[in-house]
């Protein structure tokens, strides 16, 4: 019998079984009227999702190609766009960026930091405006979930497109695409849609899809009129566990799902600071995707992520980057329940222990259930 | 009660019930042991399909992102490619090339005709030789099947790497890559490897990966390094079912599958012969990917795939591009038996004659059996 495992990581996420059943479905032509139907009924939930009315992207590719997509889409040779990062996700706009030669106009913060709306404004406005500017809604390596609304609003009438990588919050936290002026939202099915990964989206903004016309940098599968005319085969099978997944999400309701996403972050805060143990993000409702835990002076990440597994069987995410080793990061974000989170906080506390951290035992749990309203014995 | 349906096209693939039950395992983290173990061992199963010692990448995208890959990996900016296309396929190695503003010679046969390797070897000397040759193993809108091994013969020591499409072909007929001097194959989760699509897959010689380290074409999601290391997120689920998927072929052993084929092309050439309708793939046996059948004078070919959907259930190939309405394609790889040719070959039958084409009735599936290899009725 092999240990039974537990996933609790910021993505992929657990599948439910109803897209499970979806995607066991007998394979479908890409071509045929049964796949088509299901493609553009997962396009009309995606305008729910995305808060967006117009064109819906779907890729057989990663987030990150989805990613590339928007900015081979929207930039010609040469184009200024800036990027605002704070982590290791909003570095590789940066990264993708410099691939095509872009210049870059770099507004970097430190992992961890939030970036300040105000500040991305200055720094565009400085530059002369760019073509377009690249950020993160949550920063899926610090756990930073960005005040998306406020720096849209701080960029209104900047002329630059603005592009946001939404791969981690999208269904976990409100966005809303159109209302806030986001002309390109990029995500993946498998964070907070609960589906497997390989399959990305993006929601494209009749300007961005305008500007697309002319941009000439190169590309041909992630061309968007390509993708859209599923030009190459997509990922069928992907794409009728989203329908499903989709379903789920829009059944519980957009309101109720960021409800529990709220709350699931505050358990998990909740649950590590009774342990006595430091918060890495930020102690804050917005933080409602992946909760990033500072490991206590001497105690090293990477440890205690393969206890965890080893140990309980709870895989969590430890630091990328500059971070590996300094925290673990316990994703709550889709097909989660707060028994799933009250497993990860009691592994580490576990994992800790053994460790030989200095931690409070036996209260972790307790106060994540409070905190996420369940009733806790007194 | 749906209608059952039969899914007979040459891409996506019937998913055999193994493949689906592998893809309906919990979800695993792509850096934790389990995955990467699984990965490993899909890799090594594929250097047995093939025949190739080098480096397996497992790309999260059609096989065109593959395609795509194989162009940007391999090529500098203005580099010389040659091209040897046959239909709609070999074209997209020239749509691709362009793309990235290569200077392509393009030995363009006409749709439906088998390239000449001596052709193909004149052609790339007369042009002072190139960065690299692409063609296509099978060319899956016509049928054709490349003699691939006396085209390698031919171009060996010219200096130009050698890059195959094998989307269609790979575990449906011969393949060697390293006896054969084929420097990348690339290949898709979705045809004779029943697996879902959005999985691509590519072997990479040693002349090829060194020739990528100074190949200066812009790529990120796609470059051969980044998809080796998983450096975004891979599509978990369809490596697990092509490891489960690859467990099949290798048990039923490549020169059974090879044979098994073989003797499905036959068969379904021999249906449609004895219906007395005109093959348009060539009469071959290594033509066993796809077959490729003539519409009678008069008869449209997109009439007859939507009345053999709609009247019974089964899904073929129409024409593509140039081909549109001229032909009707029954794919037989992958997971398909002769019961799946001669369900195609029967349905085929009743469209042809509701359609009022003179055909020969209640003979082609006989003769499809007795082709297979089948006992039939004298």
């Amino acid at each position: 019998m092999p240990a039974k495992s537990h996933l609790v990581t910021p993505g992929p996420t657990p599948v439910p079984p109803e897209v499970v059943a979806a995607m066991s479905q007998p394979m479908l032509h890409h071509r045929g009227p049964d796949f088509q139907a299901i493609a553009e009924r997962v396009r009309t939930r995606l305008r729910e999702v995305f808060h967006a009315a117009g064109d819906i992207l779907l890729f057989a590719s990663s987030g990150t190609g989805a990613m590339e997509a928007a900015v081979t889409n929207l930039c010609s040779p040469g184009d200024r766009v800036l990027v605002a990062s704070a982590g290791h996700f909003g570095e590789r706009w940066v990264a993708i960026a410099r691939s095509y030669g872009l210049d870059v106009v770099h507004l970097r913060y430190a992992w961890g930091e939030t970036p300040v709306p105000g500040e991305i404004a200055a720094r565009l406005s400085e530059s002369g405006g760019a073509r377009a500017v690249y950020i993160t809604h949550s920063e899926t390596s610090t756990g930073v979930v960005a005040d998306l609304r406020a720096v849209a609003e701080r960029l209104s009438g900047s002329g630059a497109l603005l592009v946001v990588d939404a791969v981690s919050s999208l269904g976990a936290v409100p966005l809303a695409a159109d209302a806030w002026g986001l002309d390109v939202v990029v995500s993946g099915s498998q964070k907070a849609l609960m589906t497997p990964p390989g399959l990305a989206l993006s929601s494209v903004s009749a300007s961005a899809r305008s500007a697309s016309r002319t941009a000439a940098l190169p590309r041909f599968s992630l061309d968007w009129g390509r993708v859209e005319s599923f030009g190459s085969t997509p990922a069928v099978s992907l794409v009728m566990g989203l329908d499903a997944a989709l379903e789920l999400l829009l059944v519980e309701g957009l309101e109720a799902a960021f409800d529990r996403h709220r709350r699931l972050g505050r358990a998990c805060r909740a649950g590590a600071k009774a342990m006595g143990i430091d918060l890495f993000s930020p102690d804050e409702d917005r933080s409602a995707v992946v909760t990033a835990i500072r490991m206590p002076h001497g105690i090293d990440g990477r440890v205690i992520v393969r206890a965890m597994r080893e140990r309980s069987g709870v895989t969590v995410g430890g630091g990328q980057g500059e971070l590996a080793g300094q925290i673990v990061r316990i994703g709550h974000i889709g097909y989660i329940g707060v028994a799933d989170v009250t497993a990860a906080l009691a592994a580490l506390e576990v994992a800790l222990d053994e460790a030989g951290a200095a931690i409070e035992r036996g209260v972790a749990v307790a106060a994540a259930l409070e905190a996420y309203g369940e009733r806790v014995p007194a």
